[in-house]
């Protein structure tokens, strides 16, 4: 199943194959992608000069999807590219007659149904930035294929147990209704199953055009009352209510997922090549360790325990370092995202790829159940920007902002500025300064402000 | 360092042995454990007469720690014997000298410092009584062990890098700092590493007398001002306070832990030999089902998605069922606890231990930063009363029963009584009923009460 789209994507593609996209086939590899920004901000795609760290942001000219803002920065020539790509769109998902065979492709384009969602996501790549340029091109393809291949159970009330919506069983409707399976667990489950395709058409994109990389993915669908935030990495997104802030996501990296990344290496100990050890320990051992007894954790441990140390344990550490410091394999600092299919830790044969998940976890919040206020929003943004403000300052820029701020067509665009420009920063010397005088952020950061009280309108 | 103190054990056994625990050596295998009661169940350690269910409860006789209550009841002729076990006693950790070898056994019998502690825990045979029975002689060694193993590290106020004290780099409190690496940590790694050491000693004693079965495990440990509970299986503990009740566990069962049981399946297909399905469906697939698209889920997946029925997915599946009908590989209808080293399904060579965890997951509760309540009461209890009784019913009952019986120096044991009592029911023909004419529990019941309010007294 997975994968079939790739090929008749490079055996023409279907009709709606995104423009700028590349045209893969059989012949030579497709040339490698051009580097640009998000299409949607105003100057073209070229990226802004530099030297000032300018934050541009979308303008009225192409307004986004329910006037939603956005806005971004280049990092502190940490690398040679804005390694963060967005991307937002309607995505029409075509309902397909029941019973219909994948191939019938010319039943399926005269389709006339549609049901309409609206998507907005952000990449943050890492060892260049071409994974989170392919990324954005076809995320939202996966999504729509996979919303597409479902639809017929997404339109009941309750999915049925066959897609056909034919009962040949009497047991049927009871079973499934013993599961609790409702609409919107089959598009978690479209969202699970795009992220996974999508990393494996990164993965032979990459592979054809012989690049390297990876990206995070944080992708937001509203689609039939509710919004799906699907988070690979370590880029957030958070509701701003009147009231209360809704967390959307959370981060994936070595120290969360230190449990799943040592379990793979006891489970399978030829991953670490006998270059790297399992265990965790507060600090990186010395030789006058040996023989002592000092804190360290296994993969079945949340807790912490005392260990004798051996000469094995001197080896570097599987997962390593504290917070923005943590490293997978002393290589990643992430533990989800898309790509990486090639990437190996350096001077050695050790593969990070086993040790990477590209699933997302999906978090689901029903409009139906709460009442939307006019100011409240969705802020999704990567880690360049929450690695200098919390949550609770996030919220407070967006409601203060917002409410000195009533009357500007161009408000959501004008905070996700704002935003930006918080956690960039000003230049002191040679540093990048917050207002407080602790250090900016020197990273890629960007930022989507989506206002959810008009969602219906467009 | 795991398996060791077994060795030891065998070879003649601490000073402490438990009385009653069968003295293992070289020579002939030990005799089969014993059927037994708990050991503080007034009327001897013999089971109570069946028929009519009577309902067996702690007294005054043998008053327990803290003044708690217990009770139990034996299932409706489901199992020969009762498969559930309790036990409750002190834990004595003592202080060893910083840098004191292990086999330096002397010195440490000569030590006179100790920290105490206090445990319940409650243990649900299946497949025969005795892994819950030597889970009941045995996990309390293993977690004081365990303790005594860090207990140097545990008496600072944080623990130190080095469990001898000594500080040989200057950066490690720092980097400790950094972790945030508090004793409770440790105490929490301490009870992960008991059970699973229990677990091995389960094994080889179970081996050793030819037996089989496994149980479930949770255990609650009162130590230094903190309360842990640890739980592998589907018991339940939750804290009865005056204006809320805090769940202190979650229940592994085949259903919560799909995902990790797939996953497991998904590295390891040879596990499942060619009879089993790793794919979840709401129903049992039959013949007219191939070729049609039905719900499933795999590994990653929290949400649905349909997938083309093959030949291969009319196997059994791995997990399946819901509630209290779900199995793991049709067999068991939990998957963490302790023991099933030897349990294989049935007519075929699948070993079922692979897909089992014995750790615990441990929740911790603070008293410091609680004002705890007179009649604030932890509730623990086998799974026979939480099929019948949900948390805010169990509530209502402690919090009636308490208000209405205030000078009864039985109160928690009455109360553990009543409360078995309730999920229990009464017998009407050949029915057990809840007053409310719902089925009552055939199940094996057992209950602690334990007041918390005057923790520190004894």
């Amino acid at each position: 199943m997975s994968g079939e789209w790739l090929r008749r994507w490079r055996r023409g593609g279907p009709a709606e194959r995104p423009r700028g996209a590349p045209a893969a086939g059989p012949g030579p590899p497709p040339p490698a992608l051009r580097y640009r920004r998000p299409k949607f901000l105003p100057g073209g795609e070229e990226e802004a000069p530099r030297g000032g760290r300018a934050v541009r942001g979308a303008g009225p000219e192409r307004p986004l999807p329910w006037g939603a803002g956005y806005a971004e920065v280049i990092n502190a020539e940490k690398s040679e590219f804005n390694e963060d790509q967005a991307a937002c769109c309607q995505i029409s998902v075509r309902r397909r007659e029941p019973g219909l065979e994948e191939d019938e492709e010319w039943l399926i384009l005269c389709s006339t149904q549609f049901l309409t969602g609206h998507y907005w996501a952000l990449f943050d790549g890492h060892g260049g930035p071409d994974a989170a340029i392919i990324a954005s091109n076809y995320l939202h393809y996966c999504i729509k294929q996979k919303l597409e291949e479902i639809v017929g159970g997404i339109t009941e009330a309750q999915p049925p147990m066959h897609l056909s919506g034919h009962c040949i069983c009497d047991s049927d409707p009871q079973f499934v209704e013993e599961k609790h399976i409702h609409a919107a667990d089959l598009v978690v489950g479209a969202l699970e199953n795009a992220f996974q395709e999508c990393d494996e058409v990164i993965g032979q994109e990459m592979e054809a055009t012989n690049q390297t990389g990876g990206c995070t993915a944080l992708a937001a669908l509203y689609f039939q009352g509710k919004l799906y935030v699907a988070n690979a990495g370590d880029s957030r997104a958070i509701l701003v209510l009147k009231d209360n802030i809704v967390p959307m996501s959370s981060e994936f990296t070595p120290e969360s997922e230190r449990q799943r990344i040592q379990h793979l290496a006891f489970l399978f100990p030829k991953l670490l090549d006998g270059e790297f050890t399992r265990f965790e320990f507060p600090r990186r051992l010395k030789g006058d360790d040996v023989g002592q007894k000092v804190l360290y954790r296994d993969y079945f441990m949340e807790g912490w325990g005392y260990k004798t140390v051996e000469k094995a344990d001197l080896k570097y550490p599987l997962v390593h370092g504290h917070g923005k410091q943590a490293r997978l394999l002393g290589t990643l600092a992430v533990s989800r995202g898309l790509g990486d299919h090639q990437l190996k830790v350096i001077d050695t044969n050790i593969e990070v790829k086993p040790f990477l998940s590209c699933i997302p976890k999906v978090n689901v919040f029903d409009f139906a159940l709460h009442d939307i206020k006019e100011d409240d929003v969705l802020i999704m943004a990567t880690d360049g920007l929450w690695d200098v403000l919390c949550n609770d300052e996030v919220a407070h820029v967006v409601r203060s902002f917002l409410a000195e701020n009533r009357t500007d067509p161009q408000r959501f665009s004008e905070l996700a500025k704002c935003l930006v420009c918080r956690a960039r920063g000003k230049k002191r010397g040679h540093q990048w300064m917050l207002d407080d005088s602790h250090e900016a952020s020197y990273d890629d950061i960007s930022v989507f402000v989506i206002p959810l009280h008009n969602r219906e309108e467009d």
